[in-house]
């Protein structure tokens, strides 16, 4: 194939910024539908269908029809994280840009370079054996609401004999992975206020509550130093990997200081350090602050103490911890832990519960041998610490779904300067090139 | 007077948002110079001068000579503080409106309603036998910077027979007061760094450390629960009032039940309990955090985990606590209370010495002899939490500053729906014509 070419065509697709987070950018979620569809229809679609939305719709492509050969459906999204923040970008997240072999853009590895790559290798197989079946997103950065109403009035949409999701990455370089489990995400703003207004720091200083002080008292009483959480009844659900699993994660090429100096780039890891650095990252479940906003955030000196301050917070959910029990016990431990001078309420915005796949279909055993033939190295079960809310129900018709995927653990998914290594790509074309072939030759099943 | 044409008057001042934080508002900082200027002319003032800044000037004026009288030098400021949160004004902040006999604007008690009243006063006291200075400057809310580079250039200015500020107000409805301490301001930004770029909180969380987490911990380190602050030494140069003076506040107008319902209108006062509110508020320093900045603050759901996260920060000092000693142990507290694993940092934006005056010139008993004659009642000696940088500069010539004002203490300053009541204003220029025409009568010592 044409590497030139196929990267100009990548490129087409990241410069359209598809935030689906942000309203601003509902016409470019649409733009990057669009783009999926005149994809799907050069492959061959017969059938190109955008539902449930007019701004973010799924994307919904049947290939040719091959009488008597599996069916595979594909699943991905063409959304996108917030670019923020925009002033530690090298290069402009929308404005892709090869350097050293790598492609930088806001995407290259979630999810537009990764859904790219499993179109382009059909192209590359020419007509396999395989009707495909494509259910392509638009808000899997927030929330899927869009896709999951559209399999709930319509969940035939997933019948086939296996799902396909390669939004993730290898474990390491040249060691290409299959997932056993997602975390969930429970994802909320929590609020603290403390007086009617606003109040000057001069006139009230000394005797008034301040709302920024009582949120970051608050935070820390629902998580310790020392990486507990502590919600009250939140690990209750959570089990340890089996010893055998744990077993098997020694052998990965995974060194907590490569992970701490390359990949972190800070000065020390944290967490429950009873438990190993994968084990915290795969098997236990967080709490994370991602923002505080209220008070005075501009430039200069303003002396305001400050009536309300909320911060967005999101816990990552192991099996088997359930969203809506999570959603209670948080709500719960606010009011635990807020002092009685203080209003504090908890507001959810988003969420998703933990996966888990059983790892015995035929169809993982071929996408073994398709990495086997390209890279000389199978796949490694492992487990994944991200989530993608929809993945229960793309496995509601009871098909296998294969988590795998071409990136690597480097890529800065969601921060500055994510990337895809362009080794990463044309490997992963051929990978799935040949996985379509087995498929087709053998049957699923 | 005509009140309808005093009010149009003031509220032309008020419609200029003089914000002097803000650099969008440099202009309309000049223009509210040249507004004072103009009134200054019509005040009689052969000599009117703008000094020190294109932008933010000092507004330099010296009123008609009156050969043997005392000279009285007024200083005041026509900045004000930034007017957000918008959205919890009733009318724009930059809009002047009288509802229930009250004028709600952004600096209409704090403090061009204040200077407006001092100089209305001259017009109605006709041609007082006292020699005006004024020294009227554009940073109050911002440092002072223009007129300490003044004052050191030319202290020759703030020589006179006394100085009066009036930027205070009365200790309740009908209680006027002299203040003989100003709390001094220590303001800074605390940043904490955890790792290079922010990262994705599915594949890092559980063992990479949150900007926002470290510092929400450092922060409740600072201060404790029950208010105490732990900055190491923080409190070794701070004395307790004397038993008189204690004994003096009891006596005052001032419930804590109504602070708490009618002023902070939350549910619970905090702060070192073992004093009371008005020494807390008065005599003791404070830590307040005005907002912190860093992570997804935006719409929606964005799973990042912070890799910088800063808060705005300032302490209110007592006598006889030292600025520069005060920003020391700030930032050693902030480098001992940091774990390792972090980087943490502090800048300093701003900062006042706190000041204290003696209340025995004859000045005082004339001011206090003025509100007698119009409210019936004399000014009773008070601190003041608030700080205002240049006072310490103000007495450096010797002459005693006459720290007092028309405000009420739920005027709101530098919080939203900001007020001046209009009886305070009108009894206000009364009490002032009164005090110039005492000070001319008898000369001021």
């Amino acid at each position: 194939m044409d590497r030139d070419l196929l990267l100009r065509e990548l490129s087409d697709f990241l410069r359209i910024p598809s935030v689906s987070t942000l309203p601003a950018h509902n016409q470019d979620c649409r733009r990057a539908a669009d783009w999926l569809g005149a994809a799907l229809r050069a492959l061959g679609c017969p059938k190109v269908e955008f539902l449930g939305s007019e701004t973010h719709p799924v994307v919904w492509g049947v290939g040719p029809e091959v009488p008597g050969a599996p069916t595979l459906l594909i699943y991905g999204h063409y959304d996108v994280q917030p670019p923020d923040p925009l002033g530690e970008w090298t290069t402009p997240p929308f404005e892709p840009t090869v350097r050293d072999g790598r492609l930088y853009a806001r995407g290259a590895a979630d999810d537009k370079g990764q859904v790219f790559c499993l179109l382009k290798a059909i192209e590359a197989a020419g007509k396999p054996a395989v009707n495909f079946r494509f259910l392509i997103e638009g808000e899997e950065e927030h929330g899927s609401q869009v896709l999951f109403d559209l399999l709930k009035r319509e969940p035939q949409r997933v019948a086939a004999d296996a799902v396909l999701v390669a939004d993730m990455s290898y474990v390491a370089p040249g060691w290409p992975a299959v997932y056993s489990t997602l975390r969930g995400l429970c994802y909320g703003e929590i609020t603290v206020r403390t007086s009617k207004t606003d109040l000057h720091s001069g006139e009230y200083g000394g005797a008034a509550p301040n709302a920024h002080e009582e949120l970051c008292r608050l935070l820390t009483r629902l998580k310790s130093e020392n990486g507990h959480i502590n919600i009250p009844g939140f690990y209750s659900a959570v089990k340890r990997p089996s010893k055998a699993e744990l077993a098997a994660w020694k052998k990965l090429p995974f060194k907590e200081k490569d992970f701490l100096e390359k990949r972190v780039q800070g000065k020390g890891l944290v967490g429950l350090k009873k438990y190993s650095v994968l084990e915290r990252l795969w098997a236990l479940p967080t709490f994370e602050i991602h923002g505080i906003l209220g008070g005075f955030t501009g430039e200069g000196a303003k002396t305001v103490i400050p009536a309300e301050a909320t911060a967005k917070v999101s816990m990552r959910l192991v099996p088997s911890q359930k969203l809506k029990t999570v959603e209670r016990q948080l709500t719960a431990a606010v009011k635990r832990f807020a002092p009685k001078y203080v209003t504090a309420t908890v507001r959810f915005l988003h969420g998703a519960d933990p996966a888990q796949i059983t790892l015995t279909d035929a169809s993982f055993q071929k996408l073994d041998a398709a990495f086997k033939s390209v890279l000389g190295r199978g796949t490694v079960p492992a487990r994944a610490g991200g989530s993608i809310p929809v993945v229960p129900a793309l496995a509601s018709a009871g098909a296998p779904v294969i988590l795998t995927g071409i990136g690597l653990p480097d890529d800065r998914l969601h921060a500055p300067n994510e990337k895809l290594e362009l080794k990463q790509l044309w490997d992963g074309i051929e990978v799935f090139r040949k996985f379509y072939e087995l498929l087709g030759k053998n049957g699923v099943r």
